[in-house]
């Protein structure tokens, strides 16, 4: 964990305490179901939750010497325990805890991502709105290819997050498992039923089959979701850092009152936070890389999964929660300067609408190869020269054959572009 | 690709002709629509596709001198056109062809992919129930742990596949999109209709919004679901290694008559496709590391992306492909050598055993924490000496005031642990 | 970092407030080389020495107005200076103090790690002597091959280690580097021998060309050396895996008085450790990627290195840190059970002397397709039923023929397959 | 491998052909070897070399029946051998020979992409020399910080790539290894001087301790190498990349007679080579994530690790070695527009001079704090309206107590900032 990037209320839920807390959720569910099935006496359950204590310390201490941190709980927590005590872990083997406090330590942490993921949903909604009639110059490779609307940025940033909160839901479906199967989770000291109670008590269902653990699969897969959902963020990222870069300058990040930019240069104002992200992005894939390698455990499990997700499981939930937040509070307060969106626009002289130059030559009958040579003779000089392309397209004899001087006006128009951008947004209507 | 590994129909997919086969398809759907609508006349897609020749020679030569696919593609084909040409590729970017093509292709490999899992599947389904009531011996840490059904082992497989189809499954109803919206996704030189028509006839959804591409959230996602299937795999090849090994011999990978184990040592029988498996799911890894990685383009679309796919999209689809087929041909052919099996889990005289008699004393009134130490003392005992953890158990005084005799020695019975196994299975019932 | 594996003196040399010392010490370096070359006033650095504070929560606090650490730091460190605070961060950009400082707590922290491997190097070694002359079945592809030296084992770990040792020794060399030169690396408000000067008093050398930053070569090596040190580590821990399990059982990892293998089970002793471990090596591999994916910043530099790397230098440092301390402790204390590995060597009934008697063959002049066919057909044989291989081949008429009855007693012999393991520890006399 | 990608003399060395020659490059070594040493009669080396024929299409049948490389390469090769065929593969293991051509490819390989990476930094130096003095915008955070020259970007990648080659060669010199050993590296059946004498014919050593095979530390470190350089690779083609955006338009890679940028828009010259590199960069970085998980094998060995270096070794070195011959001609016909450059510079009308003032301020005995508002608050001013800073700061009173007129003019003057600049090109002096 990194102090910096560790935002509540995810930061909580990996404390060890936190840990714990769920680790005695999950034996109370257990005991519970035993109660309702008769195989606990009533009231079992009320006097162990009553009596047991969480003492982190103390845990710890006993884990130094009995080197397993499952049963160094249960000696601590049951400590002030009676004979209710025999029912505390009573046919579970330590995995069916870890395991199961697991999924609900991913689910609801989850839970919180999405909420994240809803919320930066709606602002880039918005903002699509927004600048849906701003025409700006696409571009392609870096170089500007054919005006566009600034507005259409934010709805495919929208489309993609949809996609990915798709993806998460059905992720969290998948992951919304424990197992309380036993030590190598045939049900040889427990019951199914119990299982089935007592994980429905915490929300959760049986995964079908279990080893020893929950197989890593549903782990790999919704740490792949995050990696792809820090992708989409990457993208954002860097599509501002961009767009803030001095020579193009049509829009920021937002920039608070005091904040400085630089020790050394008091002039500037640096795009840090998209930078931040864009950093982080690669620690996501790197999380998925891990989960990836966690699968293969050996026979009925081993525990080599149990380090790498030590790191991993909060590190990957955090950092891809401050970097949804931190994505909202940029896109909600991102400056855009329209005028310098409309200036770069213009910089090509009219070059960025040759491909309608080209296609209207086509349509007026001229041949492809034709039209397309000529085309590119035009626009090759000026790229070169500075010269405005208009003025040479409008000046070749040809080129006068086939289209007049008011329809090749009209080419040169910004808004054609944005015709059917209306047809596109009506695809999200709400 | 690796000639090898390459299994058809996949390989034949994945060839420079194909390509170029999918590039027509999506142009003449393009042409087909126009026609539809009248803007093309009747019977141009007729001709069009009468005369398209395709001559992979012939474009790599006209590639040399414009350095762009698409571009030399579309001098090729069209050569022997008449005036109709007009409509070949009119008002689409090349991205418009290379990426509804690519969307194809990814989909028509991942059908066989997902043809294959599901033919795994019933391999495994098979396999568990063959082996359903075969006690085994489990083991967590590499260590025995407690008896087991052998079938289990084929189930967990079977239950995390069906999990992994039917991911694949919605990641290929993600991926079948395409995008003939133009140079920057806004549709200014070609109407969504036609775009809406052509994917129609091609099995394709328009994606939401394109830049000049189809996002690379889809590819990402489809190529950490291989990685994971890939994992599946990994995990089955590595059992079986386990299984194999000399000491253990519980199964045995399928050794063909003729083959060779070592050109050094006539007696050996490895488990070589295992290996080769396993060395395959890191390539699997690899792949979806490159996705992640492809995500972020900048501004309407860098072509980044596409050198990376012209290698991970042939050798991921191969690669799991193989993966799969590989995987059912050796589970079909597994020798299981039960005798092995029984021997095994008979090693340690009776430790395996420890939990139950635990359980047992618990049950009879024991004190968890006394019963845990004198189970672990005769346990740690045995462990080290050899001796019959059975023997010792019985001759304990102590024991034999909270367990009778005969009760004692049902404890050490394999089946008790196999009796919840039926209502495992009972989940996958068809 | 996950404070259970974050080992000292690792752990104090990643808390912020070391990072502000350390900060510190590039500072004052600094203003020492200016008092040297009589730019700051003689005693200006042992008074800014004697007046800079400290102050983690002061230093944060500012942050949270300028949201830029190295301003809060400047801020908050000269609070209590007079006039010589103008020769503080003199000419200096932040990442001057930043990238050196880091460079100087990356040298710290690899200077650790290599005393670790240095020690992990003498106790692999002595182990190596110790087993050298212990015969014990090698195997490939987890099938018995030929009997070998159990030291040789230890030797080919040994081997491996010197070379990432040399590794780590250059890497360590190389990234012994800072960076004085300002806001673009080259000179403008700093002169050349400031930096000379003030990077010898910290042990470092300059960076040829800097940008703003330091190149993150550096750090991509020195992560790729970590990542194949735990490679390494995951070999050796992979092999004490499989080496306890029951089956095999020839070598235990140790396990403590007191330790409890499993909260079910009481019998079992499990290689938790080199589980463990295991798991980390996929940790060390993830943090090799992000630092490849760090190396190419934008122009004159990008920050999107920073945050991952406030994530992956700690904790690749002191896990691999950690590894290496375990992995000492485990080879140290490991049990070997010298009875298993004989009782195991002699376990196929002679099987694995089959390429030696193949040899002697071929040596008695059969040839070589006929001896391999005549020896693969009794070893498949035996491989099925269990029958003794010796006894089969002794019994042959045909190889009767070529060898003597004594010879071919002699050939079923351990020891000569160590005549030449002196030699290979000759390669490593000291 | 894809085929547009593979370049000679790589393409070549990869082929299956040759991997067969070097093959019997390894056991010609070992007959002479033999002969040398008076084992195998004189004339034995030159007769099998003699009667040898690789026929590739004859050792594919043959595998497909014995389902083993090397069995079916020795059954292939030895086929028009009479007697002296008993000499040949004698005392061998297959992984004697493919591990020792293995290494034979990767140091051949490698050697031709070190002489890339020479060439490569010929021409990065002769660039740097070419614009040593001509001054521009340094960037950070893609905003313009100070004036810089824009020869040192060349110089800082030829000082990268420097450090690249001096690991490259380090790696060679450890990769140069075979291991002629036997089936476990034991010299059971081979004499270790039969092995120092074969491998010195190779120019290659004995590896100290092998397995079965060599270890893969050698390879997981080759690979990282390769992954480091394509990320300065990676680093120059963003760097251009970012020159050529319609903004900036300082550079842009070469355009080629007759190329087509765009299928769709004539005017496009995009920066497609350089983009194909940036993808390249993340296959580099997949490779050696493969080769970090291909190092921890089994026991004496595995062969996990063969299936996916089927694949990598190849891919890699054809990769890395394409990647630089294109960066070469990249670097040598990169146009330049000098116009361009200066252009920039002058964008923020003096902004970036701002630091230069704060400091001169100083320097005139302001307090620091106090220059960094007034500079500040003049930069951020003109940030916004875009009035220029310079007539700001030569009109404020304040500041010309502290300065006079003629000094100010001075300090916005880019030559300043070049004046260490030929100090820093001292290091490099040939």
């Amino acid at each position: 964990m990194v102090e910096r990037y560790a935002l509540e209320p995810l930061k909580s839920l990996w404390t060890l305490k936190a840990q714990y807390e769920r680790w005695l959720e999950v034996e109370l569910a257990v005991v519970e179901a035993y109660e309702e099935l008769g195989i606990a006496p009533r009231g079992t359950s009320e006097e162990i939750r009553k009596k047991a204590v969480i003492d982190v310390e103390d845990i710890l201490e006993i884990e130094k010497v009995v080197d397993h941190d499952v049963i160094a709980f249960i000696k601590s927590v049951t400590k002030n325990m009676g004979d209710e005590a025999r029912y505390f872990h009573y046919g579970l083997t330590s995995s069916d805890i870890v395991d199961t406090a697991n999924s609900l330590a991913l689910v609801r942490a989850s839970r919180h991502i999405l909420d994240s993921m809803n919320k930066l949903a709606d602002v880039l909604y918005k903002k699509a709105v927004e600048y849906k009639n701003l025409p700006t110059i696409g571009r392609t490779h870096g170089v500007h290819a054919e005006p566009t609307s600034f507005g259409l940025k934010f709805l495919s940033w929208y489309a993609e997050l949809m996609r990915d909160i798709r993806r998460l839901n059905d992720a969290i479906e998948e992951i919304s498992v424990g197992k309380l199967s036993g030590a190598v989770g045939n049900y040889a000291n427990i019951e199914p039923v119990v299982e089935k109670i007592a994980l429905e008590k915490l929300g959760l269902k049986p995964t079908p089959v279990a080893t020893q653990v929950v197989s890593r699969d549903y782990i790999a897969h919704i740490l792949s979701v995050f990696a792809i959902t820090a992708g989409l963020i990457e993208r954002i990222a860097i599509e501002i850092r961009h767009l803030q870069r001095t020579e193009v300058l049509e829009a920021m990040e937002p920039f608070r009152e005091g904040q400085r930019g630089s020790s050394a240069m008091p002039h500037k104002k640096n795009p840090i936070l998209c930078e931040r992200l864009t950093g982080m992005a690669r620690l996501m894939r790197s999380y998925a890389q891990v989960g990836f390698e966690n699968m293969a455990l050996w026979h009925e499990r081993d525990i080599s999964h149990s380090s790498a997700e030590r790191y991993i499981l909060p590190d990957s939930t955090m950092t891809i929660y401050y970097m949804l937040e931190k994505t909202r509070y940029l896109v909600e307060n991102l400056r855009v300067f329209e005028n310098n969106v409309r200036r770069n626009l213009e910089l090509t002289n009219g070059l960025v609408y040759s491909q309608r130059i080209l296609l209207a030559l086509v349509e007026s009958g001229m041949s492809r190869e034709e039209a397309y040579k000529v085309v590119q003779k035009y626009a090759l000089e000026c790229w070169e020269s500075g010269e405005s392309f208009k003025e040479k397209i409008q000046s070749d004899e040809r080129i006068s054959e086939y289209i007049s001087k008011e329809k090749l006006d009209s080419l040169f128009e910004p808004d054609y572009y944005l015709r059917n951008v209306e047809e596109i947004f009506k695809r999200f209507e709400k």
